[in-house]
């Protein structure tokens, strides 16, 4: 099967031509142009998706986005991209445009099965998917299903609770993992911390305060800067108990990780198989493996792109 | 379909003729005799299921019991009621001297089993059944497929930890929900408080301190008993928030809790439904329901009964 896969992003909408064989035949990017309205948009992304398959017949075509979606109705419910959207009918409007089968997804749900088909889930029945970025989006196979649960709102393993009374998630409670562990966090948190630490080598790697992301509290921590041991400790920590409680729910064989955060590498995933353990059952030591993923720059287009070729083998 | 479902506790088997359309049609019990050892157990296991199948053709048998089982392979690896048991052949035993297709089930998924086929979890596609006895139990339904994970392990909702640096479980960790909101816990933690509040009400219910249940806890704690509050609430909210994280992952209809601890009805499940709201992200309110067991004294028999026909129908 060969589909279009678009990830479609609030400045760029990056599209692959993907054959479910071979992977990524071509791909090319449009600005999205969100400021000049939703026919604009709509009329970007079928500019890719026509430039892409411009000499080969497609069989679907693929969208991943973050927000909230139904996958069954094709809409997206909201979108932190797309501010005006509400409900709004994108696989209508762009199916209208190209008469083809047009499938739309979460972001997180899209990684998983991009995962699943291109990347290191490929051929397992049972792992689970994560992206460490601003948030933390998931996605989970087990027992060779898709978990979308009764109203496709599963997974959100994001929001367990791991820090009771810990510091406030945007999705109003305390202690979520999201809210320890996204790179959001973490970048705050060194910046709340400097005035204690104002040497902190984190301060000296961004420049300046404001400056501070992630990456440079994660390559501070190599170095065992003290302002940057505190924060990632805490996070890491955080995010092992997380794993820990989805090692205990669906016994995955993989627990992938992707998103910016992943980038960090060994800086992260050296402790964090380390501090997961403390948190899994002596039945399951061994059961899993914690790794980095490989899909990086086209995780997106190959995520879109295995949403429509998991919705066609479906018959969605 | 008409099965042998045989409840195998350490004291007493129980077993029941079960008609997948009617439910138990007869039921009887017998002794284990464990200490007669594994022939008796076995001989004692057989006469339950040729008294029960005497006049009727069945299909299958079903066997629940605690522990950790191989139910691909039909093992008891190991189970607290059977201390000699290590990867016990127990479905090949009972299947040479009935000629019959036999199946176990760990005790907490067959209960699950049983609310699908007889129970509140009927006709439902998204649902999780926990056992809240000494110990946590689960089984999980989830886009209509039963869950168990790589290795036959999943769920192992009891083992999440939902107070880092809580109380010690008996798996080795500190904090996972078993540890905070199992009877034995709350049993136990009454005692220990008992010498700051020797006027307790849970006193004069239990009659003596090593006599003290969980139920005598949750009748106090109804009367606004100190001791019992102070107890009852650390439970339940951590139980609370341990059910949000099934609820992000899993996105169910209904949570069904069976077990000793359930039938402490309203006195738990009130505060319980209360407190879980403090745990799930907006999108998930209102979309699960938490609920009492109504199969009681035949959970086991048809929980059983439930693994047998989930087999036969799964070509297992």
């Amino acid at each position: 099967m060969v589909v279009v896969g678009i990830d479609l992003g609030g400045t760029q909408i990056k599209g692959g031509l993907v054959d479910e064989e071979k992977g990524i035949i071509k791909k090319m990017s449009n600005p999205t142009e969100v400021e000049k309205g939703n026919d604009r948009i709509v009329e970007n992304i079928v500019k890719v998706i026509k430039a892409l398959s411009n000499d080969t017949k497609i069989d679907a075509i693929g969208i991943g986005s973050p927000g909230s979606i139904d996958r069954d109705k094709g809409i997206i419910r909201f979108s932190p991209n797309f501010p005006n959207w509400r409900d709004f009918e994108l696989t209508r409007l762009i199916k209208e445009k190209t008469k083809l089968d047009v499938f739309v997804e979460n972001d997180a749900n899209a990684f998983a099965l991009g995962e699943w088909y291109f990347g290191k889930a490929k051929g397992l029945k049972d792992f689970i998917a994560l992206t460490l970025g601003t948030g933390i989006g998931s996605g989970v196979v087990c027992n060779n299903t898709f978990l979308t649960g009764k109203d496709g709102l599963a997974p959100e393993l994001g929001h367990i609770v791991v820090v009771p009374n810990g510091p406030i998630c945007g999705c109003g409670n305390r202690g979520c993992v999201e809210a320890t562990s996204s790179a959001k966090y973490i970048a705050k948190e060194a910046q709340n911390l400097l005035d204690r630490y104002p040497d902190s080598l984190v301060l000296k790697l961004a420049g300046s305060k404001e400056k501070i992301e992630s990456k440079h509290v994660f390559q501070a921590y190599e170095k065992n800067d003290p302002l940057a041991t505190i924060v990632a400790n805490f996070s890491i920590d955080a995010l092992a108990r997380a794993i820990g409680a989805y090692v205990h729910a669906f016994n995955p064989e993989k627990i992938i990780i992707g998103g910016g955060l992943s980038r960090a590498g060994d800086a992260l995933f050296i402790p964090l198989r380390e501090m997961t353990k403390k948190y899994v059952m002596s039945s399951f030591v061994g059961t899993y493996t914690i790794e980095q993923s490989s899909l990086v720059e086209d995780a997106g287009i190959l995520g879109a792109a295995s949403a429509a070729l998991y919705a066609e083998e479906k018959n969605f």
